[in-house]
């Protein structure tokens, strides 16, 4: 069991961290999938199954102290090193300052950002004494720009970048690889699907981000040697505007 | 009593939001200086009165939100309309990843980004009705870049940041000015003096910021004429580097 | 004669760079104002005087080597120390990639950059030996983001604002305020005025920038303490998107 | 011959530029490689074509409209589609303001601007009928800094950055891919290692850029799907301070 990897990936319960969880699979890791409801990732580890994977499914909330330090201690000792975290929880909300309420503030930031501080600082825990890693924070456009209603999101994604910038600087010199792509347009996902019908149609010409080219620039990431890492990219659909 | 305005000065506790609020005084305004010991502020109220301006001196909670309900409103009904409010606590402190607790990453956040949006977004009530009004948050260097150690303190500085753009972007077509100077440099205050007394020394060169010049930029943005705003603008002394 | 103090704008042909020269006359110094036609600036100098102030015209092509040296020789013979330069200089045009011709791309460049270049050394020049001086550098929109059709005028943009810094990078702690104030908006001109009537109806709704308010912030970036010097700041009417 | 296809590497006369050309020429393209002296191209075509790929060599000045539109016509009329066009010209120099001449300045922006220019539009040209391809410009810290002595470079580099994301977002949306990656940090050259021979013994630890990874990273910028394409990314050695 000592020759397996794991690759935690926090938030697997959209498209985007499926297909990240999938791609590493697929590179021979065991891809660690959590979400906050367990059963709810059955159908992820099916699919990495079947396709000839490893996956284990995590019921973990990311806001928790003891529930992130259990999750790292329990794939440590029941899978293998981790050897990549993906840190890929959003909390993509919109209001005008006004009817922002205390309560959303505060969940949006302990969600995207707050999660991804008690997870990157758990990775680096078990990454730094081994010399070697890699840590991926999941940007958006709106971690570069605070546009109007975006006082929360934009709030969180910023603090995220910060902490991701942060990192970098501290644990590159120490072999671990931080990085923070920032994908800038909609992605294929139900909730798109669903919600933006007319966006959505966009994607017979290639308008909107498939999941796993996502996932392969994650993968490359990882790949990259040493001498020559990238800490930010972007990632947008072609005619995307901006 | 119909006549006063008030200029709302949060955070007054340090010799930079002690000479904003002497500033906004000297022109006119009922400096209205809060920090979470009243009797803390004495000192100041007592410089502002001797210099001939006018005080009222707040023991307030930025990070409690019916505090910051109570101290909007009571300013509103017993001194007059706020017409400025300066957002100005930081939380400066540097933590290797692997030492940074989450009760510091959590309390630096809710000092210096969630107190900024309840202060924020309380200032933004009373002033949207009047299509009128200047609020200015304080940001540093840790607002544009993650240096080594700085995940909480970059963390909250970034999201403030990206609070004041998406207030500006939604409240600046309402009236609002919301700005944001980033202060870049050492600031002639006891902690300097006392902590870095090398670089204390720089002042006789003028090497470290004046709080009182500081505050007569945070003046001349609120005189700004609303076809000409400022949203964005760095304050460092001559010598520093950047 | 040697009491006085002269302020040379160049590219005093438009709203704003006129505007700069009034200010800065008003303010004790000699407007040495410069465009290609010497005439052409007989207007300026006339309004400069008949508001009390001293001004000179020099006809000057800002991109010959030769006439920026002259035009600085004489004016610290004729007039006294240069203590300020402004480089009011631009080129805005807006052409498809295919469409842009070399000519037009080296024009830009030699108008919005290589003159600011020129000049900015031959401040430097008079400057450092005294070690004071303000050299300001007008930025616009197109300082910060290259949009479609604008490779020439970004370009441009682009190459003075790195001038700017390196320039305030290296000059800073030899006592030299170098400044890029960032226009991002229409400004009220004849040009806008004639070209953009619907945009220029915000004037009277304050939606359009006001050349003299622009001069006025000019004027106050001069005035700064060297221990509260601004390097780059945005201009903004209060209804623009940005 | 219609079946080939073409990768012009303008500027292959360094290390990256021809571990560019190599890794295009091992993905199928014929590596069309210029520098203005046509004979010191024989090293790196025989080492392309010893490697299994197929190459030209063409002596080319990029800063001659005619040359580059020659250059193009010639290849496309040769060899096939240009698919691919790499720019990479730079010229690091640094001086004291005081010190930098004219001609220099100048220089500088025609070898690594007005150069990327001519060659973009022309590639542009061969490419938008098509609807396909994929343009690269090499950018480097001084793109985004412009740092004490760089007033040149840095002017130039900005001016190339502007070029690279005005052109992405006219073109973009046509089907052609504009990237722009930044290389941070020192390049394992025979100029290095004859410079900077205290920097160059970081090689033994990964210290420094192996250009056969940059030019991996630039063949993945070619191989991505439109709906997930890169516009910007950073290239660092692990243990580089940023």
């Amino acid at each position: 069991m000592g020759e397996r990897k794991a690759a935690i990936v926090i938030g697997a319960g959209d498209a985007t961290g499926g297909a990240i969880a999938r791609r590493f699979a697929k590179g021979g890791y065991v891809a660690c999938v959590t979400r906050r409801s367990e059963e709810k990732l059955v159908p992820l580890l099916d699919q990495i199954r079947s396709e000839g994977g490893e996956a284990r499914g995590f019921g973990s909330d990311a806001r928790k102290e003891e529930e992130v330090a259990d999750l790292f201690a329990t794939v440590e000792r029941e899978v293998g090193p981790v050897e990549v975290m993906v840190f890929n929880i959003g909390a993509n909300v919109n209001f005008p300052i006004l009817e922002m309420t205390e309560r959303v503030y505060r969940k949006v930031w302990e969600m995207a950002a707050y999660s991804g501080f008690l997870t990157g600082r758990e990775a680096a825990r078990v990454m730094v004494p081994r010399g070697k890693g890699t840590i991926i924070f999941t940007g958006a456009t709106a971690s570069l720009r605070g546009g109007s209603g975006f006082s929360a999101f934009a709030g969180a994604k910023f603090a995220l970048r910060a902490l991701a910038q942060s990192m970098a600087r501290e644990l590159g010199p120490k072999g671990i690889h931080v990085a923070h792509p920032i994908i800038d347009g909609a992605i294929d996902t139900a909730f798109i699907r669903d919600t933006f019908p007319e966006r959505y149609k966009l994607k017979e010409e290639d308008g909107i981000l498939n999941p796993d080219h996502i996932a392969e620039m994650y993968w490359q990431l990882h790949m990259q040697p040493r001498d020559a890492w990238t800490h930010e990219l972007d990632l947008r659909p072609w005619m995307e505007t901006f």
